[in-house]
């Protein structure tokens, strides 16, 4: 049985929570908590989160603490039957402590220190910091520890940034310092010789500038920086959790991701948390065409976030209405707050949770969405939706703890990321590493196959099919793992801009794709970059598919070659290779395409590589098929994005989806 | 009779007159000065600006004045039956006090102090400016006092911005103090227990900043900090002029505004004057399609300075070319000047003045339009159209004091729409309080009827309806007093938007829109936003007229619907209603609609409510009629804004309009 | 004989060389340097440029000097036969001096200083970096003095920008001083009594900034700071120049420019050089629509370079495939490079130098073109074209040193751009002087004339034509120069916004265009700007043409008017008139015309003028033809810019051109 236990202790239940602020109604809290807790429990709510953002009624003043009120909370949902998901409120700080220890507030890459306000933004380095945090965390979890409600702990808030405060300088050199031992050692791995950059004391690094007030022409310092930066959130999650995993070792810790922020590197990050979670505000459009790319993203964010720890995850925030903070405040149609609620149960979500329960009176987001609004009571149509959905999880007990157990794999990596973000050439911006990714992603959810979102640092060895576009920068020994995958029988898809830098940033020498070059079996000379008007094409198969923005000149070696160029100068240079390689295949897009090319090209190479869909035969009409399964019986998700009626042929039988509808098929 | 005195003492013209630096031309002033006052009278000006600006010629060191050459001008205007609109200096300041009392410079958000340089930008704080300011008014105003050119005071030049300077910080916090008395009020009016942003010390209080960087999500402090800074201005206006109203008490004051300044209450800073002016640069495009937004935005921009005291005003500076800052310097066509100036006399000006009577030779203003440019000489076209409107204002002396007297009140309210410009949701920026206020105007324009623009404060008892969309933010006892404005027979209209939040930025509680719910009849549940490609529509007296942006769900309660959404999922509910309240009408329009609604529904607002235009069944064709009345007779102003030869039909009397003309008609 | 000696001492060819680093592979010399020299004598250079950069390899630590790696290259180089163009390595510093010597960063327009990073931001007035620049520059002077390899000085690299720090505003006032004398004098040329700007103390100067923070609005002073900035860098030039002429009086110094930089005035910058030399990276786009364009701007660089001194030049840098800055990186399509060479040469240079030899591995310049790639060998495409420039390079010893003996002459000014960019008015920043400036050039560039491009100081009396559109500012003596031109018998054509201001950015009085409304006989009363979607037309000789952006009204007055308005208010107004002075003419064009007008409008005057083009009777079609001389022979360079196959016939001849060939025709 593939079946992972529930993430909140002694909990077998999916979760149907809601971030909420009682402190922010503590003065009419005798009209509204009871009656909050009346909705939450009615809506089938079985969880809130509170705490968040709480220091400042926490400790009002330093040193005086006020748990009252918590107490009482906590109490009230223990009552209830409901669980806590209790944060530990380091997202922002109270104006007390920001007063007295200035330390805390970071600077930017100006070196221009922050004012008090906002959120997220404390120095990961400051020792005040640290000490004030690990005071408040211990004495909630002393406070709470044996107190039935608590179920699990949120720690901090959608943690990101980087702070560049004299503190931090200081911790990145020593961090340097224990990668690279030397200043000599720097000096050659980040190439400083160019521009005369060279270091010959450590205090004379300071971190990057975005603009041209500093370093920003040493590729390598950023690429460290951005790592330096994933381990000081790293250490700060390990300092401020340590009183946690001490006074309570068996409530597991979360900490809400964001699937868009690119800065940090998750993988890493969440081989520190007990549970991965995070929040999602797709803008869903309510038609077919504008909501299948919305829910393609959102898939593709699900599947990274599983991806993270290969195991189920919990959606910690979403919107029961519109965000507050889009470009355009949309409703949910009818029937889509269930549908964007069950496509994360279906990627491996264990809970649906909202921001926020109840809209704050005041301040920037008093018009994001909710389950409870300004007008307070059960009359709204959102209010409604949020009952359905509660309604509907509590038939998927048998649900939580289920994998996803995909055969295909999708790298996406976040150094490669940077790297390519850095890179100089090529089309600058519209490098578009995620996009492409995206892109590659789009085309096998349309296929129904269920992916695996990895990095380069994972285990292949379970995967029939690895596809891994554009793998500019090859880290530490995947090349060598990628080898051995192949020989071993795997199959390795990848493209243009590959195999060009080291984790460094330095270029490989003696030709592209450097370390892969023996198993893709090809040397890359150029790399020829089209303006948005031009194109070329790739002939394969008896077809020509359009070719665009970054058409590479390869020459085959060991590799034979599938697909050649249509026109310009390279005309019937290789454009599709194979290469066979012990018992594997290795193959190369030399060019940027469409869909249409990767939807034909991926299809063969899923054939031979045995790897089928969720569904059979069943070309993509507007209905995505998801699984989830314990090893045995598999929880075959089907959900219509499209805004009309839609049938689907599922195990032989004909199903129908009304507008939106989703459904659950058992096999 | 509904008639003011003339705004300078003892001088029942219009005014007609310019800006004009005579201390640019000290070194050249035989040459120049005499030619400029005899090209002035020959033009027909009675009038001229001076002293703005002339601070480092007045007092070029500390303590070391020189008045002679003012003296000489101040006399020469007087031997010419001149009047002099004198200016204090304080708009800009010499070199020498910002380098010796650097605290004069303004601090910006981010809390850097400006270089000396530009203008209008003194901390309005500062001790030492105040002080210098006294000290040069005072002599200014002993100086002249019994001069018999000085004709009115033109306090400092187009104030606006603020300053962030800890001078300001301080006097922040003790105008808070006042206004707030405890912390905990603030805490509890501004939300503070969101993010954690409590304040346990007044000194914890900062001015909110623009970016990241501070604070930013407190609305109500940003509310707060806009409020403080029309007082600040206040202020500094009281402190600068008390010498002047104590040696020269007959001797009336103005400052000259600028309508799109968006950043100080206006109606607040208007209560200190005793005239309003403005400064008007329309960016005139010379076709009827071009021209007729121009002039609607210039006519609402008209209405708003007499809305302000709800009296006639100045015109205090205009281009008699074209401008140095507008994208594109368009010269006048033939025609336009005079146009441009009756319009402003039209919509209740007692003066024509323009911005500059002679261009400077250097800096950035020399290619501002001027009425002598460089060339030096009257030969110029520029000139002689300024002798045409000389000619016209000699005929007018009779308009001067008239009034508008409307029967329509729209209301734009300065507080509302800080309010809506931080409003987070919705269509963020694209809510557009402004932008739509004149849109509704525009349909009023269109119809000829007077329309007096007033904020929430003013006074609803004299109007047969009042307009007030989007009232977001009802302040004070507003909503209160529109509802005994209905109880009593008033007529109210308003829109989706309405009645969300209170005085501090919080929203009311129990459903939208708040203390406007039993005015309105309606409950208002939800608001949705719409991509700029969509739409949906209002059903209304048989016709479907496009609907878009927002369109919010309103549930009728006492109120009967008028009319209905034609598509999506709230298809048929209420769109438009009416809801009878005592003797009164209040409608609530749910959507945003183009003109082609508003003018047909608010043709029966009209018609119901007895409220008629300048012109009887005159549908707009490109010439608007304005009237200015003492109750008695009626000077109607036609004006073509077409480039076409244009009919209108008057009193029964067809009147033909060549293309720009402008015709008195007097009833 | 017009020939010039060949630039490199006794090296009478045409140089073919490359930026070289050798001291970024120190490491791996033994398998990189010889193997480097190797392909480069292979690819037929005869020339390397080294030490950019090199600072922090040739003086690691203060004080201790490393040149052992750099002796070993110029013997190299010397054994090899080729010569070094030896860099003073000043264009970026090692991180020690900024460490020790903080005042070397530069300080940005808002007083805050860089961090150490980038390259050209050195503060060109500090001591310390004076001090050490002329230690390192004269231990490479005395060092190499007898070395055969020492071809030629590269002096910085790319000298750009400016510094706002306290040493570099004294040096500014003592400039000022040094040029104005008094504090009375600036206050009347700058026109500071506007807006009360007047300075009383030498100290309240300050550069001008960029944004509000502090002074923009006095065009004297921002003139004068451009003109003080170019000063700093011929003084930082003289400085560091200085030991290398003592040292070694026989070498020539160069330093290369970019010709699209406008911030430095070239024409003064050029006195000090021995040769100039420059960058050139135009963008190919592959076609004739997409590259004629792209042609005609390198075009007018190099002929810009080439007026600089009116000498032959150097092609500093030039990529032999595609950047890493561009937006896109296109390859050069075969055939390319050979032609992009050669067009340098026929616009008079003497040398094709790449930037770079080989890639480096690392930082921000990896992928920037060179002639070896990472891969490292001679079995790139890349590699094979700059082969092939080598050997046509080698047929064209007898082309070093000749003339371009232009008889028409085309002004671009750095002063007048300078000041018609800060001139408010008009149309802003549409102004565009430089892009109207290569308008007109395209005209010259297609009709096959020799241009030369001068400033208003160059001597007029070798033209027959000059062209001067846009002289907005009329420097110094210029005008009377003009005046005697025509009167000798010269033509000169000029435009609207000509003779508005003086040196000091003054507008003339009693009338434009100022100075030479005499030479013109007009009188220019107003200037009326379109908007994009609006235009107007000159009627001449029997034809229209579109007239826009910027029409003037003017007056002739002994001027004979030739083409008139053709609509608007202005309709019959003289658009295009012709003087005759003396024995001369002066045409003056009143409004921006498209390329048809000035295409037939300057074809009647170069007929007039008796100035013919290359090649007789050939329109323009794809192909180019320059010319160089030395005063007997002609080398023809003509130039196909498309990548179809040309004819052209040239001396009665029929020439066949295929896609993008270039041919030599001598006569």
């Amino acid at each position: 049985m593939k079946r992972y236990p529930p993430a909140i202790r002694a909990f077998p239940h999916m979760i149907h929570g809601a971030d909420y602020n009682p402190e922010q109604w503590l003065k009419w809290k005798d009209e509204i908590w009871q009656e909050d807790i009346r909705l939450a429990k009615q809506a089938g709510m079985n969880s809130l989160s509170v705490g968040i953002f709480a220091w400042s009624m926490l400790e009002p003043e330093e040193g005086e603490f006020h748990f009252e009120w918590l107490d009482e909370v906590m109490d009230l949902l223990a009552e209830n039957g409901m669980k806590a998901v209790l944060a530990t409120p380091t997202a922002a700080r109270p104006n007390w402590l920001a007063e007295k220890y200035p330390e805390v507030l970071r600077m930017n890459d100006q070196r221009v220190r922050n004012l008090f306000g906002g959120r997220h933004n404390h120095c990961m380095s400051s020792p005040a910091y640290r000490e004030k945090a690990r005071i408040i965390n211990t004495k909630l979890a002393e406070r709470y520890k044996d107190h039935p409600a608590l179920g699990m702990w949120h720690v901090s808030n959608e943690v990101s940034g980087d702070c560049h405060c004299p503190l931090c300088q200081q911790n990145f050199r020593l961090w340097l310092k224990e990668k690279y031992g030397s200043l000599d050692a720097i000096n050659e791995k980040w190439w400083t010789t160019f521009w005369s950059h060279r270091y010959t004391k450590w205090e004379q690094i300071e971190s990057p500038t975005r603009n041209w007030m500093g370093e920003r022409d040493v590729h390598g310092l950023r690429l460290d920086w951005l790592r330096f930066t994933t381990d000081q959130h790293i250490s700060f999650y390990r300092a401020e959790t340590a009183p946690l995993k001490e006074i309570t070792p068996d409530v597991p810790c979360t900490a809400n991701l964001m699937a868009d922020c690119e800065e940090l590197d998750y993988y890493a990050y969440a081989k520190e948390l007990d549970i991965v979670s995070w929040d999602n505000y797709p803008c869903w459009r309510g038609d077919e065409k504008g909501d299948v790319p919305i829910a393609i993203h959102a898939a593709f964010c699900h599947d990274l976030m599983y991806g993270l720890k290969r195991k189920p995850w919990f959606l910690m925030e979403s919107s029961p209405s519109c965000t507050n903070w889009q470009p355009v405040a949309k409703l949910h149609r009818p029937g889509n707050l269930l549908r964007q609620s069950m496509q994360a149960v279906a990627h491996g979500s264990d809970s649906v949770q909202y921001f926020q329960f109840r809209k704050s009176r005041g301040s920037s987001e008093k018009f994001h969405g909710a389950v409870v609004s300004h007008e307070g009571t059960e009359k709204t149509r959102v209010y409604k939706d949020v009952c359905s959905v509660g309604e509907t999880l509590k038939t998927l007990d048998d649900v939580v703890g289920t994998v996803k157990d995909g055969k295909a794999a999708l790298i996406f990596d976040y150094h490669n990321n940077w790297a390519l973000q850095d890179m100089r050439g090529a089309l600058q911006e519209r490098t578009a590493y995620r996009t492409e990714i995206e892109k590659h992603y789009a085309v096998l959810w349309k296929k129904h196959v269920p992916v695996e979102i990895i990095d380069q640092t994972c285990d292949l060895s379970t995967y029939k099919v690895v596809f891994a576009p554009m793998s500019y920068m090859l880290r530490g020994d995947f090349a060598k793992r990628v080898e051995a995958y192949v020989e071993q029988g795997g199959t390795f898809v990848t493209t243009y801009l590959t195999g060009y830098v080291d984790d460094t940033d330095l270029c490989f020498r003696h030709g592209f794709p450097g370390p892969l070059r023996k198993t893709l079996g090809i040397w890359a000379e150029e790399l020829d970059s089209l303006y948005p008007e031009d194109e070329n094409s790739i002939e394969w198969n008896g077809q020509s598919y359009r070719a665009h923005s970054l058409c590479e000149l390869v020459h085959p070696e060991t590799a034979k070659m599938l697909g050649q160029y249509g026109s310009d100068f390279y005309a019937g240079m290789a454009a599709l290779t194979e290469n066979v390689l012990g018992k594997g295949k290795a193959y190369y897009i030399a060019a940027r395409t469409d869909e249409d090319f990767l939807s034909d090209f991926y299809q063969t190479v899923l054939d031979e590589s045995g790897v089928s869909g969720v569904l059979k035969d069943q070309p993509f009409n507007g209905v995505s098929a998801q699984r989830r399964t314990d090893g045995e019986r598999e929880y075959v998700f089907l959900m219509n994005f499209a805004d009309t009626e839609k049938q689907i042929t599922v195990d032989g039988e004909s199903i129908t989806l009304s507008p939106r509808e989703v459904k659950l098929h058992t096999r």
